[in-house]
């Protein structure tokens, strides 16, 4: 069964006013959508992360893929580097394989008529726990008409504003009480510490028992963080990059008892041995997009094992084919016993899947046990994902330019604290 | 699919009086031949080393397994460490699951109608190249009567003497000519270091174009290490295992540019930590009887890729199922890119497999391309050498005592030299 075509669709869903450190979600949040036509007629579908050079690249590599046999990933991922060339750096070629990778494996899984958990060795677990994302955010979008329509409106939106630690609060009780999420991950490097500090330990009191995570994105020095982590010690499950770079991890972790976590200067196996040499890590977040799809990270799995480092995963905004294919890779990979993070809730349901978002329960998602990945593509869904797409004439994603608009003087820049 | 039953034969194949630094190879070599049968009717295969032990283990947790899905890995994997419980070691339990893993793939494949390196990502070669595994060796079987009958007659088998550099050539000449090999392995550890040595030299002098690897299991010295390497500089591909244990082979391997492999001071995952801190080895040899399956030793290729380790295949005395399972791993490892040690050539073709043993030509043995494994079992070959493993009222291997029979006083305590 060989691959006839990949039809690579970019498209856009609408996203609150997040706040984070590089700025604001814009209203319209960036992927591109693959599906991989068989010869057999079979399609199988992958998500990716949106942006112009990512699609450039999908494009690029596309007509080199066809009339290649579906299940030779390993020689369809050389393709895919020798197409690109080394120009084109390591990890964004792994990135471009990821979702050609996933495609591959739904088309199998659908081939085979067996679940892609199937095909990764088998699930181990029958639901896969995720985190709810807590985001500090503005009550609404600030300037709809200029990129998309939907719930900015000026109007707060349906989940409020979360500006401090109360807010944070009541934003948390929103998605527990809606997705019963057993675990709690707040996105800082927004705030100054103090702030972040202050919220976490709001949510120590209003939920004594998640296990409580943060993620500053290296917006921290490593003295901000090592005070940071003194005054969050027995509070936190992991901190996450609080600083960047592994020199600054390693000189953090030596300082404190919090077990750090990184999905910032661990991002491929390439990081991976100074890491270890240098201690800076305890916990890896994994993500199949970005490390070069879901084997990789099964691989990055018996690795994290093999020298006593914890697994979790990382998220970035997305639709349900990721959440599919993230539940299946969880479901497979033993010990990826952290709840996983996901920005799935986010989307408010604006997805392109058939019969709408997959559901979150009991702040868990069942492994689909459907062919594949489980999922099916919604055409009209697409169509209008497509056009959203399309409304913003191409472009990137653009949270500084965003917030910007609102805060002229914003600066990205980090260290900032 | 849910595995039925679990047929699990002892089988014993005759083998050359191949001599180790542990003794000689009795007339007799043992393996476990697994049938897992579906209740589908499908039947996947697996072999394992012989000996009660392992027999014993494989009939201890057959019955725990009936009921599960072949494609549950992860889960039979499970089962079977619970079975065998802490008491068994790690090492032990995943020896264990391997033939039972193996059997599993086989089953999907044939299920599937895919060939198993399909399921393991796709083969990224379509011939796998092995070593032709070199031993000293005496001209024939000293007591055939006593273990079995065969080629063991008194008079010099098939393959004759190789007790000096000159009977090496000849048998690495004999050998060439018959599979193409284009790689030579020396099994070591059997005369003083010098006779070794002078061993390598004739065969640098008979093959000049040869990649060239001695293996010693771990028969020597520090200190006897670093000098025969220094003597060895610029002949070998790698030397494996001159000596036992991280800190010795840390030691040789700071004091030498040859590579050194090893398969007895990494034999698992947990090994490669210190093993990596301390530099101790160039080259792993994978095998997937002894890590715990096909998808371990695929894991093990990113590990090793990751740590800029070189992976190689280890071999014991093996049939073809093995020989097929090593064939479709090594296909869909990018990074295993030595060649494969086998001692296949030595079983003389008293093989299970329907349509005698798989060719190897040009050095290279073809990855099947049919389901599963590519390999059919011959009952009535299975049956045969059923009937020569009963013939030996059970036992173990004893390279150690039957060596003893001609040379009362052996020893095989090591360090030796």
């Amino acid at each position: 069964v060989v691959i006839q075509d990949l039809v690579i669709t970019p498209v856009a869903f609408h996203d609150p006013p997040l706040l984070n450190v590089w700025g604001t979600h814009e209203p319209l949040a960036l992927r591109v959508i693959v599906q991989l036509v068989t010869d057999d007629g079979v399609v199988g579908l992958g998500e990716a992360p949106g942006g112009s050079a990512l699609l450039a690249r999908l494009l690029a590599v596309r007509e080199h893929l066809v009339g290649m046999d579906v299940f030779a990933l390993g020689r369809i991922e050389s393709v895919v580097h020798h197409a690109l060339g080394p120009h084109t750096g390591l990890g964004d070629r792994l990135a471009t394989f990821a979702p050609i990778e996933v495609a591959c494996l739904d088309a199998q899984g659908r081939l085979l008529d067996r679940p892609v958990s199937d095909l990764l060795g088998g699930a181990v677990r029958e639901r896969v726990d995720f985190a709810a994302y807590l985001f500090y955010k503005w009550s609404h979008h600030p300037d709809p008409g200029a990129t998309g329509s939907g719930p900015s409106d000026g109007e707060p939106d349906a989940w409020g504003a979360a500006l401090d630690p109360d807010g944070i609060v009541a934003q948390a009780r929103l998605l527990v009480d809606r997705y019963g999420f057993g675990s709690l991950k707040l996105k800082g490097g927004v705030y100054a510490p103090d702030i972040e500090i202050d919220t976490i330990a709001a949510l120590r009191d209003a939920f004594p028992d998640h296990p409580l995570r943060l993620d500053p994105n290296g917006a921290w020095t490593v003295e901000t963080s090592i005070d940071a982590a003194r005054r969050l010690s027995g509070t936190l499950e992991y901190l996450e990059d609080p600083t960047l770079g592994i020199e600054g991890m390693s000189a953090v972790a030596a300082a404190t008892d919090i077990p750090l976590a990184t999905n910032m200067c661990v991002v491929g196996f390439d990081d991976l041995p100074a890491a270890v040499r240098q201690d800076a890590v305890a916990i890896v977040l994994g993500d199949h997009h970005a490390w070069g799809g879901m084997r990789r990270v099964v691989e990055l799995g018996r690795l994290c094992r093999t020298w006593n480092l914890g697994l979790s995963m990382h998220s970035n905004s997305h639709l349900g084919i990721s959440l599919a294919a993230m539940t299946h890779l969880a479901a497979v990979t033993p010990t990826l016993d952290y709840a996983c993070d996901t920005h799935y809730p986010w989307n408010s349901g604006d997805d392109i899947i058939v019969g709408g978002p997959l559901p979150i329960e009991g702040g868990s998602v069942a492994v689909p046990t459907g062919a594949g990945l489980g999922v099916e593509l919604d055409e009209e869904r697409l169509h209008v994902l497509h056009e959203q797409y399309l409304s913003l004439g191409g472009g990137e994603r653009d949270d500084t330019g965003y917030r910007r608009r609102i805060e002229p003087g914003f600066d990205p820049a980090v260290p900032r604290w």
